[in-house]
């Protein structure tokens, strides 16, 4: 096997200076301003050390990767009864699809997809102010990357607000099923503000640890979420993780994975490493079409694969 | 960890024999008549040894596991050709659906649906009568469990044909939109008789090797198909292998698996080991009732699953 | 033919009485409360005379009536424009769906479903104030029937506004897809407030008056719309005018017509009548059930067909 | 009024000889062949006066229409038992759509889109063989147009059996559901034959009187159906006669109608007139493209419409 910061090196040279990049997210007006051309990458892995190349270290939009902060969240809240509100199937069809959830008479298919994303948000808010529920997303993600520098990007969130029709649509017809429990402005409120978060591939390969270790940041460090948890969050990654991507993805890669349109991945390969790659333009699925690229690399290089 | 003759013992005990074991698939008659308090389970592991308890030689209708054999074949004979004519994400949708098949304009999601898997047996047939095919893909399957004896059943082949509307409909479809090359008799013809395919949980086993030793019947033998292949056809057994229950198997269980309407399941270990049960009641989904509370019980119990 | 006062008579003692009266709507509680044994009729001549009975001169809620008034006074305002907005063909799918305005790009089927009514509000209020536009549209309504007692229920619009998340739902997707030029909340509300208006069928036979004498409250009076338009109506309602049950209403009673979860419904006989009938009792499309009992009643016994 | 002869001469002129004419229906070989330049166009008052221009003497494949003829013979054999077995209401779909038929299980919509139209020739087969279905159908068409001489091409049926796939699937796909009685070979025997008809303008035109007449071929002959029927037939004409067109036929024309892939359209004046226009390139929907342009000129120069 390579040694890895070889594998990272050569990817950034080979994947990440590409002319076809894809299209830079352009519903969200703020994050249409962002430079396609930056491309990072990092992998911790399960023995303590960190490796990255690239702009690993410029923070950027996570979006959609924060529904797996508030899914680890919700877990350790509502535990099952989470079930019953957001499914575990893949989808089948585009993340912001509202035909399903008619069919399907207000259950989201999947917790990744925003309708099953913004029950979660739902659940975590439950017993708190808008605000609180905020402060707690923010405190957990800090505790998974160990780094209190990690913050909202209001800018951001309020673009989100101001064009983000088609969530207010999915928020209001499922409250009309009687799934959302929450005022949809409260709800949305810190839905908007999760996705607003910005990390870096650095902070976002240490923030997935715990889902390579079983729910815990480290092998012998203290639990996060229980393992079953920590696999079952993986499960639903590698089905559902890549929008109408999932299968390719999983059939690329091989790993679990969770894309968010501000051209962030993470990835995990169970009881080895937690990966995380950055390139703002997108594919047709909306997923980063570099990041997809570089993904494949490193499994590859490194023979990283859940299928054998 | 138990040993797993003990473990596979109390599997039979505790859950093959439960009152509540689904419904046998009718829409086939030839099936409906199955005695359905049968249960068998086998377990080859990668260093060539194998457990098996209850009705575990028992021959049943291996009926969609079949897919994963032509599928091996197809990847075989057709490589990466195969992915212009089926797709390689979940449906979100049942596994007999049209509706798909008509927005997606002909091309099947993936190849563990019947339409997808129609189109398999297409490619595989090319160049072949129909007899000729059959030869071949049992030929296969009698290499992959060293076991010659291994036969069609006639009686489930002509009942599939006779009540088979469904099916002749999606290929008649799939021909409409030139996905299919062969006249639909000949397709339909091998692929009725590829599913009434008879195995035991013991011939399964032994056949699902492949996929768990990176193509090859054990770790140090000969390659069958190519690592990445092997790879490859575990990640779609993950996402697609059970319908619309994928999610849910992937979920609780955490392994590749594929399912069929005789009760049949197998899984992959990668690196392992291989896995058969058989029940004949189904649940909603069309999987095996009680096969799919085996493999969770087993998978626990032994600690197997490839997302940590 | 009989006397049309004996028919309506014979309706009201033979259809009004009956015990299976179909279940009140009840999505928007204040129409919840509404009395299930109320049964009204009115018929307006072409000539000018007037007939009625039962609870005919008991107001109710219009509700998706008002989509009639609307269309006629965007049909007055933009004109042939408001077709690039909304389409002019039945649907086939409920009359609040949105699944269909996803795979149709955010344009609404015809004007007499949810999202087609809510566009031509939209057009109604361009260059109003929401309570200017809504005057307009009351006015509009008192010069049809020639009472100027026509008013809104606040409690009921109040109570739409506050359950009515499917609308918001709606009116947000079609933002997304700019097919909505105002503020969500200011469309609404004039929406929501138009089908809380409330008449009685005395009231809503005089105000059909128009469609059923080429766009004049009779036949020598001056225009209320060409011609053209008043055809172009009768044609939508007919074809779209009962949601799902739209072709049902054709076939049996032959005329074009338009239904409220009110329990009203009007129906117009070209160059002879005008009718309106109220039983707030709903069969399963959401169209009064012994309404439309009564309608085919009437047809048949004054032998009034668009058809022959 | 203007006099008829002076507009379909005009018609002739204006209309039939425009550059955009459509594209020729393709998908059926045979029809494919047909010169597109031709136009026809003949009506039938019930004074009985016949009136044509142009080609309108030249037989062509009715298609489509023939759905109307079979469903009047149905009508006739099974009266309102027809209506458990397809329904009455626009589909809001393409004509040959499966994915509706799979979401309604195995009810087609209405008699007029092809799974409608299937079922309905399974009826009329009833107790007959094909070849004397045919015959029957035949001589019904021949009463109604007074000709002897109208034939089925042999060569359309042959190339629409040899390419039917899309109908092959549809109809396997009502017999899964048991809403095809009769072998699936049987069937479309029958009604690819019956769409293989041939019929010119002046022959449409005088087919088309019992529907303009209340079921009979003048005002004063003997009943072909009861006048029930005839008013329920022009009801799904008007609902449901061009396919995902239906809506836009009756706002701009105003009458019901029925067309077929050929080009041509039958329309009906109740109590005035049976009208029938010919031209072969197809619009989108798949309708007549100067057909449609021809019907709505004719309607609007003799103010003929059903709606005012």
């Amino acid at each position: 096997m390579p040694a890895i910061q070889d594998v990272l090196d050569d990817i950034v040279q080979s994947v990440g200076g590409r002319k076809e990049r894809g299209r830079v997210a352009h519903y969200i007006p703020e994050l249409a301003t962002v430079d396609p051309s930056q491309f990072g990458i990092a992998v911790a892995l399960s023995d303590g050390s960190l490796f990255e190349a690239g702009d690993s270290r410029v923070p950027f939009s996570i979006q959609s990767i924060s529904k797996v902060f508030t899914l680890a969240l919700a877990l350790g809240r509502s535990g099952t009864g989470l079930w019953k509100r957001v499914g575990r199937e893949p989808s089948g069809a585009a993340f912001d699809s509202i035909a399903q959830l008619e069919s399907d008479k207000g259950l989201p298919r999947n917790p990744f997809i925003n309708s099953g994303a913004i029950v979660v948000t739902d659940i975590v808010l439950a017993g708190h102010s808008p605000r609180e529920c905020l402060g707690e997303i923010l405190r957990f993600v800090h505790h998974l990357s160990g780094d209190e520098s990690i913050h909202i990007n209001d800018r951001v969130a309020r673009s989100e607000t101001e064009n983000g029709f088609r969530n207010v649509a999915t928020a209001n017809y499922l409250r009309s099923h009687g799934n959302l429990l929450h005022e949809v402005e409260l709800t949305l409120g810190v839905y908007f503000h999760q996705c607003a978060i910005e990390m870096s591939c650095h902070q976002l390969a240490l923030a997935g640890r715990f889902l390579a270790n079983g729910g815990r940041l480290n092998p012998s460090g203290p639990r996060i979420i229980v393992g079953q948890s920590a696999r079952q969050i993986n499960s639903l990654m590698l089905a559902c993780g890549h929008y109408n991507g999932s299968g390719e993805f999983a059939f690329n890669v091989g790993l679990p994975g969770k894309s968010g349109v501000g051209g962030g991945i993470i990835a995990v390969v169970p009881g080895v490493a937690s990966i995380a790659v950055w390139s703002p333009g997108l594919n047709s699925y909306g997923n980063s079409r570099l990041g997809t690229v570089a993904m494949e690399r490193l499994a590859k290089a490194m023979d990283w694969s859940i299928f054998g």
